[in-house]
């Protein structure tokens, strides 16, 4: 993959190459943006990006941010950006229980925040919901992603409003949104193209807004960040249940189209985003059972525990 | 490139595989139908798809075609189809004088018309125009690719009106309108998606109708079927303008997410397509030099003609 051609972690630039804003010897280079950067350098870039990422979408930048942290390079990158940009943040790692991944993501939170003094809460899924991920998707006979992703996303969001938090931030950054958009053009999924938007206000008591700020970012500039930062996100083969996502698929189909001609990410996403707002007249109504924001009567999390619960009445044949 | 697998020119099959058709050992395996067939009945398939893609796009299926030949594998293929259609079709191939190239162009249309007794015309651009190509482009300091296009449009819809044609067929293919479709959506190119489509009803007297026959069917596909048929299209290296064209990267990103995803191509191109209609109420004019059909006041051709004469009147310097 070519894409945003970035040095290696230890930040060997080639020899002779000249930092575009300061003429220091430059280690970066960013071919989508014509430029190359010492690292100092580099960093301010890379806050600026987040900071006009906030600004572009009409989020408020001064308004304090709970970070959905998994242990990963771009959830403390998003982390640490926003507390150098002054923001107030809150880090929040949900523990999914699946063994030394878990584990790793676990201490890898920890070991970026204590040293930096940032204030973070590690709640245990199993703690929140009463049963552990792997026995939820065993008995709901759902795929564990999906209901991971329900149960995270609905903590996540009840542990911000509980921190008296109005927002949460997560480390999505421009692969993820360009190869998405991407995905939901080819696939015709008119219906997620609606709420495509990196910043999506609350629209319910009980609902955080949502925020990417890292969208204007690629994984190459992110890996950069880590570098200079010293940032070290929790190593590992990753989430032994998300090997072959077809978002991947589109994010590589995407990276290919960037090496070949360089800025073509950024302008897919960005010239989509300038011709929308963000969306805000949605119905949310009140989980009857929870309270929490939901779409229907009943929340995902209420539903997966009244599914669990019948299918223990009625087990497999 | 996996894309829809198809067994090499020799056509030899994995051993052990059968047609899904009729059970006799299968050469071609489509991943995306999810079928193997034999020699026969691969044909079938082909001629299949081809008059069901007339159907679709409600193109009148007994109307005769003029064929833009290139000389190429996929022109070849369109221009054999449609004549096994039993379908009037007249070959028409521009001869651009760009040396070997042209030659063996040329040579590939002759060679392919003859021994089947069907009817083409062979024209020289610049018995046409007046000038040979390489001097339009340098006088007009025109991309090759771009004066190419204007004339050979221009040329091959009069010729096709001439000769009593109400419709010109060209051998456009799965990949190129696929690829296409990805590079105006990616590229936000909405100006271009508004006439994206593979049938253009005529809506001038002196404009023939456009036809992309082999739209439902892929480089593979035609590939394994000018196998069959030994339809032999020019050799060499192709046209010496076209590489790095960007059409390229687009299609090779739609073939990498088709290897991952066995139907992707289809399923992207068919669902735009169904969506629309043959655009029909374009506001189109008569050139006021010389009587063709044209946005404009005047059309490319004159146009060219005369950004020849000025720059010819101020040379470089």
């Amino acid at each position: 993959m070519k894409g945003s051609a970035i040095t290696g972690p230890g930040g060997k630039g080639p020899s002779g190459m000249k930092c575009t804003a300061c003429k220091a010897p430059a280690e970066i280079r960013l071919p989508s943006h014509n430029s190359k950067f010492c690292d100092p350098c580099f960093e301010k870039f890379f806050l600026n990006g987040v900071a006009k990422g906030l600004k572009m979408v009409g989020f408020p930048t001064d308004a304090p941010i709970a970070v959905a942290v998994s242990g990963g390079k771009d959830s403390l990158a998003v982390w640490d950006a926003l507390s150098r940009l002054e923001i107030k943040t809150m880090g929040l790692h949900i523990y999914l229980g699946l063994g030394e991944f878990s584990d790793i993501s676990a201490a890898a939170v920890e070991n970026f925040a204590r040293p930096r003094g940032l204030e973070y809460r590690i709640e245990k899924l199993d703690n929140i919901f009463g049963h552990p991920l792997t026995e939820v998707a065993r008995a709901t006979r759902l795929p564990t992603c999906s209901v991971c992703g329900t149960l995270k996303r609905s903590f996540i969001n009840s542990l911000t409003v509980q921190a008296g938090f109005k927002a949460v931030a997560t480390g999505h950054h421009l692969d993820d949104e360009a190869g998405r958009l991407m995905g939901n053009l080819i696939r015709h999924k008119d219906q997620y193209l609606d709420k495509f938007y990196p910043y999506l206000p609350s629209v319910h008591p009980a609902q955080a807004a949502r925020i990417k700020p890292l969208f204007r970012l690629d994984q190459h500039e992110i890996r950069a960040y880590c570098r200079i930062r010293e940032i070290e996100p929790a190593g590992g083969d990753g989430c032994p249940f998300s090997k072959g996502a077809t978002s991947h698929y589109f994010q590589e189909a995407m990276e290919f189209l960037e090496g070949k001609m360089p800025g073509t990410k950024r302008d897919f996403l960005f010239t989509y985003l300038k011709s929308k707002e963000p969306p805000g007249d949605e119905s949310f109504g009140t989980c009857l059972s929870c309270g929490q924001p939901t779409y229907g009567e009943k929340c995902g999390v209420c539903r997966l525990r009244e599914r669990m619960e019948k299918n223990n009445r009625t087990p497999d044949g």
